[in-house]
């Protein structure tokens, strides 16, 4: 503590965790549109690469992760609290992993179709991805851009609340599917844990929002 | 903690945290008893009605959390560990959390009936909570009272050990059932989420349990 | 941190850690050696007994895990740092953990067959685990051994990514399998949870090895 206060008169303010805050926040975006694209395909071996294109962003956000924690445990000064710059990068990277598991298992279970629950559930995902990539590249000026910050943070939690109705309605729709034969029991499985990870999707997008407002209140 | 000595000398002990804890081992009973009458109500609307009043209580027992919290971030002395304390809000949370998942999966799934084995398991949650409840309101007084919090976790002890034994039973059957078509593959994916939800439910309790012997150990 | 500098200039190197790693790692080598049995017997009687034994091993591995958190809270010098012998001896008992729960689900779902593929990722874990015993026993003598230690985390990675394989195959031929009819509904929704029970522990497996090689980093 002293020789971070004493280090901070004669250092710059270190701002190299921004560009890879950005450059987590952009991974998660890019993940969040081939997802998009992914439930909009119908071609298996298109749907193939796609599921191997979120794979790889999945594994450049592990190793930009890697390096914010590689450089928060050898750098004495940082532009907010060392625990904030972790939180943001470990909420971001939650997000890609679940991008990432939800592709996975449209690979494995190959459903025959995508209800139109589950493509609006997308669809909100890669909203909420787009404002917190624009949120991550607000962040390196916070106190000029927090109104614009705190916008961003509503609107993640405005998606969620709708998702939370569209994920309600996506289970019930499919049970009554099921018992109505529209669907069988084995599509049923498949299209309910593809179901719930959307979801997850969904609450980690919101989660990474509260970390932002977490970070505006202090700093703004 | 050399401020934190120095002051208890001039401060009066801190009492405030009880009645918070106090709080949301009442808000955890209140779901309990909600849940118990969901699992024993045939009425699809007062369904809908119990459901949102478990989740009105999830509701409050965050809100009464997140005080808790930002209480004990904003206070010096505290009547017992700050971690203590922090732990067994958190804790309770969790087992509201828990309660009103197993809500609404009921209300999402709509099963078409409740096995015995799942209103035996919501019977003992009810028990466990009102366990917690009779604890926590003996905390404040922990030198008098240790003798009857030490029974309270004993008996939430072996009420998990009960529950352990149910919830076999329970999926056993389960199983059994869909395999003599007593049960439907799309029945049979309903209750076991809701079975295994009840389990989580009791877990959770038993965690509180272990909390507060915790508590026990250190402080009567 | 200087209480601890100083006492080691005094005290001898505290070893009392490493025979209960040890321990902890052969528990966990014979809980996977009863898995594996217990994927290869076809009585229910001999099934059931395995299962037992894999649950004792899980209350000795808790035990063992209590014991080595209880001693770190009581030690002043640890052979290397205190989190590290924590988060070990976590990881390890999340394997323990793990694999009892595959046995309970087979005990409690009692599936008609075993694929082979559930046999093999079974195979991956008997031999995972005898990576991290033979690492276990390495651990006391890092400095003589981290060539050795370094083999066996490159082959704990290497198992990790060989079940990665097998476990894609084994979900995609179920889904298959309940689409042809091979497997019911009911005996999918079986398998397919003990199949990712499975994975899970390959995944702890594969946790244990990375802090494995954590420690190596440090103190090798």
């Amino acid at each position: 503590m002293k020789i971070n206060t004493l280090l901070s008169m004669f250092a710059p303010k270190d701002v190299k965790f921004f560009p890879m805050l950005e450059e987590t926040a952009s991974v998660l975006s890019q993940s969040s549109t081939y997802l998009q694209e992914l439930f909009s395909c119908e071609n298996a071996e298109h749907r193939n690469e796609l599921c191997k294109l979120i794979k790889a962003e999945e594994v450049k956000g592990d190793k930009v992760t890697g390096s914010i924690i590689h450089e928060l445990n050898n750098t004495f000064i940082t532009p907010f609290d060392r625990e904030d710059v972790h939180a943001l990068a470990d909420v971001m990277d939650d997000v890609i992993d679940t991008i990432n598991r939800c592709a996975q298992k449209v690979l494995l279970y190959q459903p025959t179709s995508f209800p139109q629950h589950t493509i609006t559930l997308v669809e909100i995902i890669k909203k909420g991805s787009d404002e917190i990539l624009n949120a991550a590249n607000e962040l390196s000026n916070i106190k000029k851009t927090d109104l614009r910050l705190r916008a961003h943070c509503k609107e993640i939690k405005r998606l969620e609340e709708e998702a939370d109705v569209v994920y309600e309605e996506a289970i019930m729709s499919l049970f009554k599917g099921a018992t109505n034969n529209t669907y069988s029991a084995v599509e049923l499985i498949k299209l309910k844990e593809i179901i719930q990870e959307l979801e997850k999707a969904v609450n980690k997008i919101n989660s990474t929002g509260k970390v932002i407002t977490t970070i505006l209140v202090k700093y703004a």
